[in-house]
């Protein structure tokens, strides 16, 4: 390397030329911790914790990118909150910050909902894995999205009641959808949806009478991880909003050490 | 068991007598996800989200802990946000709540620094894993409470250095404090504590002269996972608000696929 | 430092003096990954893959201890492979190697057990974490040794079983247990013995005979999970090979995001 | 349901027929721990320990798959024990078991090879997260098959060595390649291409000489994960066994709490 480290003059390596001739699909920084600030669909605001990747596409002349600038890009917006409608314009921030073609954001925060008791009707909080991704391309003055969630439910085994004379094996599962959508949609519409798929929600507060409750009506509902992940691409098929939809169910089964596993990924628009 | 299963009145089952003559040490919820407020010492304020487990001890005598309570103390003080400082009335409740001698409350977090880059003086948000405990005991009025900090550092080894004709070797680290003490002590103060005993700290963003000025400094202050916890543990001998500590560092090796580790338990007290 | 760095004697930087007058608890290597070759309580051996931490005590007044003698200590043994009954012996060869006065040795892996279903009989591998830990101290030609295992069981709530018409939640839950033994404890005694004190056990196949069992056997035999901490405890008690034992059961709810928890530690030599 | 549980008759509720039009892209097992056996190249066999997922792709008109046959199959050849050249075996056995279209496999485990220090030639055990994929569609007989594997690597940053008047922060990275090939591709082979791709690999045991020889042979071929990643396509286009890869780095940033990435994804046969 001919450049010589002068004091006051710091040579750019990242800037030089590459020969190579090989394009990166994404180079960046992964697991940024940072936080953000969510409005809610109830009006109010949640500051959570993030978990950040930040890419760029970098085209096969340049030698690297400059990571500090993804960082920069998120601190000058901290005079305005990072707030999730100011994603795209963040990741078009980035895209021209680092003269990429292309830039990826990705978020993954836990959200809170409050959720009343089925009876009783005392709320807790409930907490459940969100994702935000956007992408924009060059030339293009539109941003992909897509909202990523991922709840807990209960799942009752249908072949277990129905074979049993008493009881049926149930167990937690963990239900999750990546979507992209037109017009709104929010986060709590995708963890209704979700949680509508599956035997019985899961709450943060039950006392006795909810207990009783939720304890009969996920033996009145039983479902396979099938039935789960089928019914929760109907719901999907049938809301306009969603375009595309890639979802799954685990069930961390009772009955064995491994889980039960559905999954469906669907493009509407090619139907 | 006699109890019936009437309409109207449904049966307490862990208020029942237990004839094992087994008392529990810590019976309790764990992985409760819910939000925390937390002060800071320029002032601020922060909001996180917490992993909180809470745990009573349980006389031989009685079948089962009320789980939902826990929640409920949780809840009750939505009004007033759980903030640090009201840990330990909220331990007091669930000791009060549950019937119980001994209650715990253990809760971990991300703490957010805001620190700024040695030579640009670029700020940036640096993330810090934090923990609270507390105890109380039934006859006791007054609690224990532990703060726990784990920080992300650089180490570069001594060895490397000393033996080769340029370069050295060096590594991101995770130095983390377990602490009981007297008086006021801010998670800040712990972390500068921590990141004091590294080769160097680690910044969220930094520029060119920056980053020049870490690698020299890290150059200049060659440590061992052994010089760390050393240094590590004189810094907290001589902090007389420090009264016990256990304090660990992991360093991941950036020559080994295995990792460096040292450890020191201590109580001042006992010296 | 004074050494310099001639070719042909390269420095021994950890063999120097340290005057910080600090001991360290606790210095080595950590998540060494390595296989291991265990004999079964039926004949046969079985080959796994252990996380290994091997750390020594190391006096205040020198300053680095050898981190690459503990893997030759590992790799020495390679004409013989690695085994639990080898175990002391390895922690008296690092004690040795170092010049401490203390060792220790953790060794985690995947224990396979076969098992057969409980009506049709069809066999299936089930696998368990285990975790030997082997301390040594200087004068004291004996060691001290753990054996740890974690079982994945069924838990069925007693009280969903009471209050409601039918059904009962329940789901998987993590028993584990770390015991000192005098004379022989084979892994496979204490996975009977933790896997007893659930609901029932879980099966790595089962078919529908099988699974009606299972469903009907954890209805018939509900348990809190106070109730799971007492009848181990209970076990452990009754069993006179055990000298000192720490057990929990985690039990992840399937009516809630979050988990119950239990704990006990006996010394069963001071009661 | 209008089926009867009789004794004798256990009804088959998974073979029932399904009204909602969905099929579903995967369904099975996830997370079965068990043992699989490897062939090494150096003529060797090698007993690991593997996290295996299977799955098939289920017709819109069944109600459900059979989860315990998954299980069968495994187990029915465990008088041959499970080792790669049979996977694909067992993954046909899967998808004429269950009736299905597709059928996929997957299996991920540590893999072992010895490696000598590059002095002292001082031999030691390396472990590498390897994974094997296989499909297997209904009407063809061929199986498509994937290699993945992720080795620990050192990585020095060419900027801060050319801005720095000594020293040059590096630290421990994690490539990974998952890769399409015609012919024979030994695990190690693409372990020794990653590594090759690297600013030095990363040893189980080094002693004074051979640190030496690593931490200058780090600080002469300094590069960034951009470089890595690059050096690591061109070494995978210039393989003609390799048809498609797609690869990645991640970079433990010594002087960031984040981590550097970079993925390039190519399929040979489109370019």
């Amino acid at each position: 390397m001919q450049t010589a480290n002068k004091p006051g003059t710091i040579v750019d390596v990242q800037g030089q030329q590459d020969e190579r001739q090989v394009a990166i699909d994404k180079v960046g920084v992964k697991d940024v911790t940072y936080p953000m600030i969510l409005r809610t669909r109830d009006g109010k605001t949640q500051t959570t914790t993030a978990k950040i990747n930040m890419y760029v596409a970098l085209p096969h002349h340049q030698k690297g990118t400059h990571m500090s600038r993804f960082l920069e890009v998120l601190n000058d917006h901290q005079s305005e909150p990072l707030t999730p409608d100011r994603i795209p314009e963040v990741t078009k921030a980035i895209r021209d910050r680092l003269n990429a073609e292309t830039a990826h954001f990705e978020a993954s925060f836990t959200y809170f909902m409050c959720k009343k008791a089925p009876v009783t009707e005392m709320a807790g909080l409930m907490d459940y894995e969100v994702t935000f991704e956007c992408e924009r391309n060059g030339s293009d003055e539109t941003s992909s999205f897509i909202i990523g969630v991922a709840a807990p439910a209960t799942s009752l085994c249908p072949c277990s009641k129905e074979i049993s004379e008493y009881g049926a094996h149930n167990q937690r599962c963990r239900i999750s959808a990546r979507v992209k959508f037109d017009g709104m949609l929010w986060v709590e519409d995708l963890i209704e949806i979700l949680e509508s798929a599956a035997s019985s929600p899961v709450y943060a507060v039950l006392k006795r009478p909810d207990e009783k409750y939720v304890t009969e009506a996920a033996y009145d509902n039983p479902k396979f991880v099938e039935d789960i992940i089928r019914d929760l691409a109907l719901s999907l098929d049938g809301d306009d909003r969603i375009t595309w939809y890639e979802i799954d169910s685990e069930n961390f089964e009772s009955i064995h050490s491994h889980n039960a596993y559905a999954q469906i990924t669907r493009d509407k628009s090619e139907s």
